[in-house]
């Protein structure tokens, strides 16, 4: 096995490149795009459909397994992947940003974030050690380190204090676990909320830190699209090109396409399965909305360009019929649909640069979401 | 393709027999378990599952696909199995069975019975020849007559009265489809309320008619185990021998086993798939709430027994994990498994019978659930 860590650039179009991740669980092609599995499963999908539509790395929520199961009890079932039945690689966000969405509930200081369970009101602290020590117990391939996501609107007093704080708990993390202590690999998080410069030191001091891949955090927090990707542009460029670059909770179809043009290698994103159940269905002509009474009678298939078990075996109008009648068969149809939407874009992003036409493939994109196109 | 409703026994032993009924859509084995499909589709479960469970024929419900998506729009997609794509036999019920539990919202008179939608409230009318033109429409393999099913306590007043509507109903349902029109198969529903003179008096007339195939209505609707049994073991010798037996709506693993024992070849019940949503799972080793604590760190799988895909991938652990984090996953994992179950039953049950030793594979599903056992 080639040692973890071990990033391979295969072609480059612009400052959108294609290559491959070396985990603990296999290897990753990049741009690759990372389904969300919160409490360990992707909703509605278990491991059978996520070989048959070609994932090669999920996502896992460290704040939910850490609350329910609990990541002791993981670890003694032999970490998650053994858990869920999953055997290819698992990145585990640090869970710092569900810790940050619970306004209210929490309370930031130098030692970490306190914080009261969604579930039982209960108190917890996560700190940079605990979050480490969480995503060991997971046997996590990709752990994220703690940092702090600024809400979209934060000031540049408090923006510039938070990107000191996000830079000490990366070295913490760093500190608990040293670089090649085991087959985990550790990402930092850049931060800087709004403000270019401050988005430029979080950058400069968290790579100053030997972390394996470096993730943009903070964006796709509520800002106006031309915001994001301004930032977007700005930052990825800085982050080290010979390491893998993520794009954190992000995002459209079209957010992802701008992302590998701006050098981004990994995105994840609850969108194709969360719009799975509700009904919005992504397809080479659009999104549509299967409720729409248009579809009654539509015996063609959900999207003619797709390939997966939906598309393969369904009509529009009887994915209609199950979305109105409620049943628990369309979020597993719907999910199953949109995740391959989804890795279908990543996997044609590959090969489009590999050929030297990712311009052209970015185009394709610009021309299906016409409305999300930023001038 | 051998004429459809061709049904060929091909071992008995003691009452019960194992043998095969040819349909439209190819064999079906029996005895059989048939998975619930109300709406058209078994909940949480496509037709891949199905298939891989080792389903031969569903059940769709008349009165649910015609409110919705409406008898005459499946016809368009040319019947239940394009629209549903289970390209195997499909079995559909009269819709009489839902109509009558829609106390208060019904009137019945000799023409048919009057209902309202639970939908919209808007009023309908089943005719014997409506739930036919509607089960053709549909292009069900079996469709089944309109009857009465008087709710467990009717009198024998009230009993034999509808005995004889039953029986009215059931000669419409044939004319309006005389046999061989099409490769639809008719079958007769047999009633009689708990007064076993009835009962013979309904087969004696139902018998008269030319059915491919006659059903025991109106059992399994609260009475106790013992009167069911005995009503079960009078009525089911009195049916054809030369025809398929369905037990309509039953049962536990234990009344199919007793179904079985009786000479019945087919059954149907929502159990498996509505336990397998409540978390109650059916195994080797009786059933199991996997809900329970005792479950939180069981690194075993579900059934050791077992071969279906949720028993060969997960541990209790993570089924449990994923109840009590009420995942979607936890829904078809836990429905595959108990439709597992209840079609290893009849797998089971049809081996047992070839060789001569039902009896005894009786005696192990009685060890299973002695508090079902009636003396």
């Amino acid at each position: 096995m080639t040692t973890p860590g071990t990033f391979e650039i295969h072609a480059t179009d612009g400052a959108a490149r294609t290559g491959c991740l070396h985990t603990a669980h296999g290897i990753v092609r990049t741009p690759i795009f990372m389904p969300v599995g919160t409490v360990g499963s992707v909703k509605a999908i278990a491991p059978d459909d996520l070989e048959a539509i070609g994932a090669e790395i999920i996502l896992g929520n460290t704040y939910h397994l850490y609350l329910r199961p609990g990541d002791e009890l993981v670890a003694r079932r032999g970490g998650l992947h053994e858990f869920n039945a999953w055997r290819k690689p698992i990145l585990t966000d640090s869970g710092g940003f569900q810790v940050f969405s619970l306004s209210g509930l929490r309370r930031i200081a130098e030692e970490g974030v306190e914080f009261r369970s969604h579930l039982d009101g209960s108190k917890h602290l996560f700190t940079p050690e605990k979050v480490v020590s969480i995503q060991r117990n997971l046997n996590s391939d990709i752990m994220m380190v703690l940092d702090e996501c600024v809400p979209y609107g934060a000031d540049r007093t408090y923006t510039e204090k938070s990107v000191g704080l996000t830079t000490r708990w990366a070295k913490r993390c760093r500190d608990a676990y040293p670089k090649g202590a085991a087959g985990n690999l550790l990402f930092g998080i850049t931060q800087g909320g709004f403000f270019k410069d401050l988005r430029t030191r979080s950058i400069g001091e968290l790579t100053d830190i030997d972390f394996d891949g470096f993730a943009l955090g903070g964006l796709s927090v509520g800002e106006p699209k031309a915001e994001m990707m301004d930032l977007l542009y700005h930052s990825a460029p800085l982050l080290p090109a010979d390491k893998p670059r993520y794009l954190m909770g992000v995002g459209t179809p079209l957010d992802i396409i701008n992302g590998i043009a701006a050098g981004v290698d990994m995105f994840d994103c609850v969108l194709p399965t969360r719009n799975a159940r509700n009904g919005t269905l992504y397809t080479s002509l659009g999104k549509l909305n299967i409720k729409r009474r248009e579809f009654a009678e539509d015996d063609g298939p959900l999207d003619p360009a797709c390939s997966c078990y939906t598309c393969r075996t369904f009509s529009r109008a009887y994915l209609r019929h199950l979305y109105t009648a409620k049943e628990l068969l369309a979020f597993r149809l719907n999910s199953i649909h949109n995740l391959t939407y989804f890795l279908d874009l990543v996997r044609g992003a590959r090969a489009a640069i590999a050929a030297g036409r990712f311009a052209e493939y970015k185009r394709s994109f610009e021309a299906i979401y016409p409305e999300e196109v930023v001038a």
